[in-house]
């Protein structure tokens, strides 16, 4: 397998991962923000695209076609907030293999019906139990583990997506990505500095959730507990710390990790609702809301692109944060 | 010019338009629809994501780059209640070229922002005096008509959209299209029926304004009065009629066309959001309200594609429509 402990997933690790999954995810394309800043062109990657409504099927379709054999044996179980625990059920539909996923109790309730709908199991935890009960129901039913990002077969597939907007954007000034547990920012910045060395980089977290932040600024991997990150609105980041495969990637190839408010994260999804007709759910929105509101920050001149990593949220969430001023729908 | 009088607009038309604006528009992918029923697969092929938020955008590269000298010497102009003012006055800022847009006073006031916010120049008048005043303004000072929809350039341009849903899925049992002026159905139905001749093309419009339906039907080409196709909340698809040059090319290639309702409309914009994640304005959401509505009436057995038009809407419309139980938010 690749990616064995110590080693780094290479370019030719996502460029397989690439072929493996090709066909099997949607080929998102660049999406223009037509009112972007004189200097700072903005393309978005629509990740909310995808079938599940998120990134994660592109590394959870890498992970299990590796592991194809024993995944067909013996079933797979994940731990996950809710969009890994998603793409994991809809890949053991889509290949028809038995999954079981273990779910902290403060998901979302969308984001739990829609793992329950695509027919896997379900086992809701507190969230500070989430990895160990998955691994006890690996260890007691012999199931295939398919991690949430601390995995090298993960963060390549995650990765793809940046073999994807390398080929799109010839001039590519900087790229941001959302961090939580590192495997998208991971795979998406090993992929862009090989194929782009000069190309910026850059992690973008909730305030309220910047473990990683913390660890980039410190160079020591950092946790944060779940009462502090189960703060911020943006449900996909509350991870508390970033995986240890992920970390080595970010040290190696990331420029920077930056953050912002909950209030720049609710801007962020309301202009791309109103200015580039994309519902992204907060953490999809979050690398936006740096671009609109963290310029000088990012220290970026030229083109920029901002992954949108997903758009599942509840519809009167979305009706409260696009639409704040209309009578009733405050708060 | 393609497309003289009596003539129809064909599949190398389209394929001229292709080449013509690649590059200049964003090349949709197919969005699959993760809850699609058995039997029925289905894609969008969000046209939304255009810059300007609408198809729109196709036709009126096409027809400013065919006849683009006169357009700089003179300029251009046209009439529209939205989405082609926008398409044209962004056409014309990417080619430096001066546009005059005359636009009913009924079209939603974000509409007439971002025309503004383009830098054409905008003239207001009663629906009913839309397309005189825009001829009056063209003879008076030389400027280039573009019209919205009867003319084979808009047509070749919009079919660039049929190209591509064929070349993306191989097997295509229907495509799905709504119908206002009938450059969009026209030039789609031209190019699905050259690619895939056993793939039904259907036409969707709304109960409120469906004098297209009546035309197919009759086989006469009628006209619906303002104050008729007014009343239905599609702003997209209030044209009293379809143009000569889109009728010539409906009655060759579409199969049929039928309506939808109000609520069914809402249905479709709170759903795409929903379970595509992606923001559509009530005409955009008029095809997919007939796969979700009226299946029978289709007819369709098989992979179908539904074309989401545009995604320009107002936030605080939206919010009203996705979450129509929130205190406050209901009518």
């Amino acid at each position: 397998m690749t990616g064995a402990s110590g080693t780094l997933v290479t370019i030719e690790d996502i460029r397989a991962a690439a072929e493996r999954i090709a066909g099997r995810v949607v080929r998102t394309p660049l999406v223009p923000y037509p009112v972007a800043e004189p200097g700072r062109p903005l393309w978005f990657k629509p990740e909310s695209l995808q079938p599940i409504g998120a990134f994660k099927l592109r590394g959870a379709f890498n992970a299990i076609l590796q592991r194809l054999d024993d995944a067909r044996a013996h079933g797979v179980v994940t731990h996950s907030s809710g969009n890994h625990a998603q793409a994991v059920a809809w890949v053991a539909r889509e290949l028809d293999l038995q999954a079981t996923i273990v779910i902290p109790d403060a998901a979302p309730a969308l984001k739990v019906d829609r793992v329950r709908q695509l027919g896997a199991e379900v086992v809701i935890v507190a969230p500070e139990d989430r990895d160990t009960r998955a691994f006890e129901l690996a260890a007691e039913h012999g199931y295939v583990m398919i991690p949430p990002y601390d995995d090298a077969a993960i963060v390549a597939g995650q990765g793809t997506i940046g073999l994807e907007i390398a080929a799109d954007l010839a001039s590519l000034a900087g790229v941001l990505v959302p961090v939580s547990g590192g495997g998208l920012i991971g795979g998406i910045a090993t992929a862009v500095k090989a194929l782009s060395p000069g190309t910026r980089v850059i992690g973008v977290e909730p305030e309220l959730a910047a473990d990683a932040a913390e660890s980039f600024r410190t160079g020591q991997r950092v946790s944060w507990t779940p009462e502090q990150t189960y703060r911020t609105i943006a449900d996909g980041l509350r991870t508390t710390s970033v995986g240890e495969i992920p970390w080595r990637q970010i040290q190696k190839y990331v420029d920077d990790v930056i953050t912002v408010s909950e209030d720049e994260i609710r801007d962020g999804v309301r202009r791309l609702a109103a200015e580039a007709r994309l519902v992204a759910e907060p953490s999809g929105a979050v690398p936006f809301a740096a671009y609109l509101h963290h310029a000088s920050e990012l220290g970026i001149e030229g083109n920029v692109v901002a992954v949108v990593s997903g758009g599942n949220l509840a519809m009167d969430t979305l009706a409260r944060i696009i639409a704040p001023a209309a009578p009733g729908t405050a708060g």
